[in-house]
């Protein structure tokens, strides 16, 4: 992903090796336990973003990495209390922590990673006032999740769905950008477009998450097609798809309620524009990334961030 | 409880309406669950040990009370995660969050709450590496009910017992007198002393929680007799009796398979001692509270220590 920038990738490779040796707990189960969920793959992104945010400013390993591991294992323990509540069986291929040990280890596990991110950012050196990044993060997530768990089953407008998502997913990969920044000794200011890039790539992110809901192979990506609408989860495709035509909503319902073919709901949603007016949003959030890359002070990193963007 | 310390009773009032200030989401939900699993009642003895440790220095109130709303919160946020664990369905009285909206916004409630406490560990204006604290005991926490967990069914020895409670229960009384030492700026070394007092009341008032799950009235204390032995965890009466007389090991094997009669069982743990050295533990850690009483310099609210030690 990152092989035009030797740089990035050098310092992705020994961040991989530091995550290894930070995950150590005294209880045998958490130590494995912890490690399974954060080393089990993933691409790296948010600990990428906070390494290049901070190749801008005074790069130094000894005060990114801690904060790149922060995010990467707040990520991890957000993953590890999601899959409890989705009830997943499987994540990124492998059995998820809840189904190999049922609910209450991955209660103590999430919590466990929880406070090592926590404690990994502590020791960043960054002032009181910017640990605050992170604990506002956190809030947001589980205002996003909560949010999203009380309105399963329901469709809901196509503001409701971007505040959820930006909490959900968006303030992660904007933490992550902030706290690079502000460990190179960025100035605030600065440190803010990082934040702005990375709350918007968030939303294009999660939109062509929800869009591969809709494609994807799922031997591939490891997940089902419209998983999440059977989850009672209306993703922006769907939401779009009723929009343009009102009368769907009926066979949402009904597929919310267990009744529906799966296949014509498919090409109903496609069919109503669903699909291309997502598209539309979804670059509409990448030009916005694209925006905010233009007041960053340019560095020989700066393009990675272009992209990123044009991946998506 | 503290009725000869109008300040203490004073400034537990004061705090009691500090903590209904901090609890507002931006979510409903999420405010109410968090308050009703803050505000729903207890002791408050964390911020009450807070806010003595800070009475012997320069005690400040917006520097106090943060640190004792973070310390009560994360216990809050404890119990609700615990009782996901434990499937219990009441606590003090009320009924649990996780049997009234299901494990799922339980696991997020508690993840607000761990968060709100950070947020407000922040706000104590410690220095960072004094934040420490509280990841620290949570770490703990964590590990000992991971542990407690995995050795449901299986009777431990009296160190491995040990070993758990303090860091289930006695870490975080710990932190409330050191969190409450540092803010009034007391010294690293006096704060140590706090430190040790709340790490051996912790312990005692575990011990005495274990022996209220052998007498207490059910109506009275909200718990159920030799309930946690019903959730397969050999409290430290049960511990000491094997101790005393090894086949009763059996009974206790017997009872986690579900056979065995509760009354009989009771007698024998009785008969074999366990209970009285229980006690004679519990008293040796209130000797040990005394012994770091000892060493506090004294002020007007140092005799309150020893009161609520006398209390257990």
């Amino acid at each position: 992903m990152w092989s035009k920038y030797p740089v990035i990738n050098e310092e992705l490779t020994a961040f991989e090796e530091y995550l290894g040796t930070v995950l150590k707990s005294k209880n045998k189960f958490l130590t494995d336990a912890s490690r399974d969920a954060v080393l089990s793959g993933g691409k790296r992104l948010r600990p990428a973003f906070t390494i290049i945010a901070a190749l801008h400013g005074e790069y130094d390993r000894k005060r990114v990495f801690p904060a790149a591991a922060s995010v990467e294992i707040l990520h991890a323990a957000t993953l590890v209390h999601d899959d409890i509540i989705d009830n997943a069986k499987t994540r990124r291929g492998k059995i998820t922590l809840s189904e190999k040990h049922n609910t209450n280890l991955a209660v103590y596990t999430g919590d466990y990673l929880l406070t090592k991110s926590l404690k990994l950012l502590i020791r960043t050196g960054l002032k009181p006032e910017k640990l605050d990044i992170l604990a506002r993060a956190i809030t947001l997530l589980c205002e996003g999740e909560v949010d999203q768990y009380l309105n399963r089953y329901k469709v809901t407008s196509v503001y409701d769905y971007l505040k959820r998502i930006l909490g959900k997913t968006g303030v992660l990969f904007s933490a992550s950008m902030v706290l690079g920044a502000k460990t190179a000794n960025l100035s605030d200011d600065i440190a803010r477009q990082f934040g702005r890039f990375g709350l918007s790539f968030g939303a294009a992110f999660q939109i062509r998450d929800d869009l591969l809901d809709i494609f994807s192979d799922p031997a591939k990506e490891g997940k089902p097609v419209l998983n999440d609408l059977k989850e009672g989860i209306a993703t922006l495709p769907v939401i779009m798809a009723i929009k343009n035509r009102p009368s769907l909503l009926q066979e949402v319902n009904e597929f919310f309620n267990g009744n529906g073919d799966i296949n014509s709901l498919l090409t109903s949603i496609k069919m109503s524009g669903g699909v291309r007016d997502s598209e539309k949003l979804k670059d509409r959030y990448k030009e916005k990334c694209r925006h905010y890359i233009e007041k960053i002070p340019r560095t020989p990193y700066t393009d990675a961030m272009n992209e990123i963007v044009n991946w998506l």
